[in-house]
């Protein structure tokens, strides 16, 4: 396939979406591709985070990304000039990608060759968290401008999540933003989750970020 | 009733959406009560937006606020503080507020002694775009930390608003915001639209922003 790619997503044949995620999940280890579902707010870094992992991962591992955007191309374009397999997945009005969607973008970019493919999910804290994308792992970004409160207001998102990324430290100075009340809140809904700050922009605390990626998707394509 | 108060929503007898939305306007013209609903990602500044917009209303107008939240209740007991009757509307898993649950909050408050409702959406620049809640005006917020591509990327909340507030500018200098590639790319999606660049936390341009508002008022109550 070319290097960047417009779908429309379509109807699919799976009639309920738990059915389609285990059928994502089958292909997945069938092809020894790791998925991780991608979510956050609209504008907390998704992209530029993801550039940023790419550059640490991409000598290592076989990448794309399914870039979910209602009506856009401009996330992917950036994805695919770094070098890295992309499709854009237009979704219309939806406000979510369920596992029907992803497997269709998932079969489009055709995954024999790929160890590790992230879906960068619709910007969105609230429907996303109510649909499992057939993801081996889910991960968030918390952007330090949306606020430190965020997990008494999107509780369900935070409970879903396999790894939580707080991005852009770099400006906490400016805002009024308490690392410590976040990760008291973030653990009382989710004792598990693994929390990364981080600043895409300078690259602070992106390696260990990457590093969890890496681990979690050896023990997939290994496993 | 109480000045803060919680309540549930529940089912509706409307069989459509528009339906109950034209009856949410009959009623606001009935009680010469002006809505509006104010949408906004997360964490983008709606709450303290409101607070600097009732400091300079609340002499002139009655106010009062209904908070749409998922499961918390923090918004609400901060505008209830401010001296401002408001309902804290759970919506459960619900991701936007349509006009049933709007004349669920707004026939709990009771209009009769109000100038001014404000409907604070829930956090989602998707899903709120596409449900009329009967305000007689939208209004959205974005803020400055979330990027100045966002017109590209939720065109339908950018084209159904009649006022944008751009907040958080006293951050302008942290981020890579360009404000006049902004308002190009919202006025060519919706030219007439009003842009209010703010800061909620100093202060600065929510005069402008708080006296369109009056104006808009003042032509429902006289209207």
């Amino acid at each position: 396939m070319d290097q960047f790619k417009i779908i429309q997503i379509q109807k699919s044949i799976y009639s309920s979406n738990d059915e389609a995620a285990e059928k994502v999940r089958s292909d997945m280890k069938e092809t020894n591709t790791f998925l991780l579902n991608l979510m956050s707010s609209p504008g907390s870094g998704k992209t530029t985070t993801l550039l940023q992992t790419i550059k640490l991962l991409k000598h290592k591992f076989r990448l794309c990304v399914l870039e979910a955007d209602i009506d856009s191309d401009v996330d992917a374009k950036k994805i695919a000039a770094a070098g890295v397999k992309t499709i854009q997945l237009h979704t219309g009005g939806m406000c979510h990608l369920d596992a029907k969607l992803t497997k269709q973008g998932l079969d489009e970019v055709g995954t024999e060759d790929i160890d590790i493919a992230v879906l960068e999910n619709v910007g969105n804290l609230v429907c996303p968290a109510s649909f499992d994308t057939g993801a081996v792992k889910n991960a968030m970004i918390l952007s330090v401008p949306e606020g430190d409160d965020k997990p008494l207001k999107y509780p369900k998102m935070f409970k879903m999540c396999d790894a939580l990324i707080v991005n852009k430290i770099d400006t906490i100075s400016v805002f009024d933003f308490d690392m410590d009340a976040l990760k008291e809140r973030v653990l009382k809904l989710n004792p598990n989750i693994k929390i990364f700050p981080i600043s895409a922009k300078t690259g602070e605390g992106v390696e260990a970020w990457a590093a969890w990626l890496a681990e979690m998707a050896d023990e997939t394509i290994k496993g």
